[in-house]
């Protein structure tokens, strides 16, 4: 162990049992998603406020790095802890405070998970947008720090338009309150969401108090497939472009349409160029009409076939393709690399030539899918073996120029940690950086927290 | 003139004919709707960033403060150069650099009028959702600088829900962008948002990325009127927890009834306890459902009627007591102060009639009004003389601290300035302050930016 014998005795007078220093632990909080491994010399698991004040303090005062830690679902190894150290589990800190459907707000501890979160709000008719697909079992501390979305952001946003407050502890060590309970603030400087997407690199986030929406009560699913890529991007800026904002507006390229159809021959998985997915939702007496808005934005050059769900089981095949992508992936490349780049929506034309460019040219199998109403998709890197997994990462760096010279940026909700941050100062000016690093001083003079992240 | 000659002469050769250090001039750029006034030395009118640079940079230099302005509409004193120092109006740097339907977005340079950007989306079927009343001639640099917003922000968001990216010069002088030119992003800390309300303090926004909204087909407008304030505030929580948010939903008190309809008398403008504006909006189509939807909510104990628009003419005349409302005050006292606070929701009764309560035991006439979706009212105390204008500061101070007990914040979409200024330690822990000071000290290490504004 590198940690201070001080520091662990701290630690065990703050946690009691719900410290852990033996070697099986460790390596149970050693990775995230990313498939990455660093050790940490302890793990503990906070469940009150005045413990993580107690655990900064400590950790400031021994200079030992820091990381919090949700479940680990994220994919840019933002929450392994590279330099050692200590890492905060917040799984056992997961209680829902409150919910006020009068106010339109949840209060939660970080470790609450998303599914469980939604699971407490659909009786009292809302929900809370950010949905990654990992919402079953990844933590709202954990889409907090991330900024982590999914596809109903197109209509509902991130995170960031999702949070009214928080409650954290600085790098100093200090415990605060920022943000309001209100839908509306202009009391001073707006820290909340500076510290969503921060990636626990300026606070521990210890309880956030969430903007809840009113469920809609229907939904309604459309199919469209596309003779080739252009012409599918076109209909979704002809749809975004319209007034009827669809909850979901999914795009799935003719190499993962192909995958997905030869993994589950038997779902009726369409072959064409490309692929969107549209849902609409709202009350029942206006979704006629929402239907046939999109419906007429949809239509145009290029459009092959569109098929709206008349029932559950209808959606429940519509969505075949989608559901059969990340397993079809899994079984040609167990390696995947998952990158979710994010452009504007008039610049996917580009972006998906300038892939298939990328990937003829540096001889990777790639596909591309994701939420095409934001421009954010996820292009996924399949290597089969070791000479194309070094081949892969020579046409990231070039995916990641292509981006930035649309206009676009290295992440739409997976964040930066480990993965991307090479590539910051390609997507962020000097200024812009030097202007990160002085706010990170201002939370973390020591810069305990979660060191090696994000900023390069 | 208390400026170094040297900064002056600096001054003219950036800046050329656009400087200004005569008397008349000086005073014209003295005051803001605050009604205080403060002699700069010398007032600039930039029109490109790199002068913005520069201008930074010669203030840095000489340690002057530096206080940016739109119009001067805003009512905190936060544009009033306390400490005299350099004025830069951005009134002439007003181009709309980019309208682009297809990505939702426009790009605007700061001096552009809210009124004309919005004139200027219209032809695209889009808009930009903050609307301060003083739309016509404020300035988005200024919206942006207060977190200003208005009745659609109920529905909509504020500038910090609307805005993607900016370009600014720091403190330091250095020129820098944040943001993306996309609806997500997760790539490093979010300082657009931490530049939008900060009120000048931290950087001058040269340039902002606007999110663009379609604009719905139609809007339906209701008057709700209601025995007593009680029962307008629970069928408000009533109309905000369910599904149908309406694009404005107002509400104006007994007394400011009462002002209005003596002093419009021919307007039809109905006594009651309390009124309800409400307004949904969207396409043709799922108007009517969307109309029953809110007015089911708005019926409950106390309602006495609810109208519903059936066109322009009848909705004119509906919103007559609003428009009346503030030529009614003025005409009664020139002299009003303007509070913005804002509450949860299902507290407005309790803050209601802890104003009533307030205004009666310090013998003070004061009227409410403002964003009761929002919870964010406009508590307008109208001292008619001296002895009344003490009077009305000493209720101020008891109102702040009530709406802090009822979890509510100092200002909804005014900002803090130098009005509120005073009363931050009450609405912000010593903890959060500190960490805004940091902040600022990042961006502006020698505090030249609007000093005495915003932080205590």
């Amino acid at each position: 162990m590198s940690i201070a014998p001080a520091l662990v005795r701290t630690l065990a007078g703050i946690f009691g049992p719900a410290l852990a220093t033996d070697e099986p632990s460790r390596i149970a909080y050693a990775y995230d998603n990313s498939r990455r491994h660093a050790l940490p010399d302890a793990v503990v698991f906070p469940t009150e406020h005045a413990q993580v004040e107690a655990l900064v303090r400590a950790c400031r005062e021994h200079r030992t790095p820091l990381v919090a830690r949700g479940r680990g679902s994220n994919t840019t190894g933002a929450s392994v802890p590279i330099e050692g150290g200590v890492v905060a589990s917040f799984e056992r800190m997961n209680r829902i405070l409150r919910i006020d459907p009068d106010d339109r707000l949840a209060v939660v501890e970080p470790g609450v998970l998303n599914g469980d979160l939604q699971r407490a709000l659909a009786p009292h008719g809302f929900f809370w947008p950010p949905d990654p697909s990992s919402a079953p079992w990844c933590s709202i501390g954990g889409n907090l720090a991330c900024n982590a979305a999914g596809p109903r952001a197109v209509k509902y946003g991130t995170p960031r338009e999702n949070t009214l407050g928080l409650r954290a502890v600085a790098g100093t060590g200090e415990g605060f309150r920022c943000g309001t309970h209100t839908s509306k603030g202009a009391t001073g400087y707006d820290l909340t969401r500076l510290l969503i997407g921060a990636e626990g690199t300026l606070a521990l986030i210890t309880e956030a108090t969430l903007k809840l929406t009113p469920k809609p009560t229907e939904v309604r699913t459309l199919r469209a497939t596309f003779r080739d890529v252009e012409s599918a991007a076109h209909a979704v800026a002809r749809i975004m472009a319209q007034p009827v904002t669809p909850c979901a507006l999914e795009f799935i390229d003719e190499v993962a349409l192909k995958l997905a159809h030869d993994h589950a021959p038997e779902a009726g998985i369409p072959l064409a160029g490309a692929l969107l997915m549209i849902e609409v939702d709202g009350e029942p007496a206006v979704l006629p009409a929402a239907v046939e808005a999109v419906s007429r934005a949809a239509r145009g050059e290029g459009l092959e076939e569109l098929r709206v769900a008349r029932d559950a089981a209808e959606t429940q095949a519509l969505w075949a393709a989608r559901k059969a992508l990340s397993p079809a992936q899994r079984t040609i490349a167990p390696d995947k690399i998952n990158e979710d780049v994010v452009v504007p929506v008039s610049r996917l034309p580009a972006l998906i030539a300038g892939i298939r460019r990328l990937a003829a040219r540096h001889d990777v199998l790639v596909v591309t899918f994701g939420h095409a109403g934001n421009g954010n998709l996820h292009v996924n890197l399949l290597p089969r073996d070791a000479a194309e997994r070094e081949r892969a990462h020579a046409c990231l760096a070039e995916l990641f120029a292509l981006v930035v010279a649309l206009e676009g940026t290295l992440s739409g909700e997976h964040g930066i940690g480990l993965a991307k941050r090479p590539f910051m100062p390609l997507a962020l000016e000097p200024a812009t950086l030097g202007l990160m690093r002085a706010v990170k001083h201002a939370f973390d003079p020591d810069g305990i927290l979660n060191p090696g992240k994000l900023l390069p």
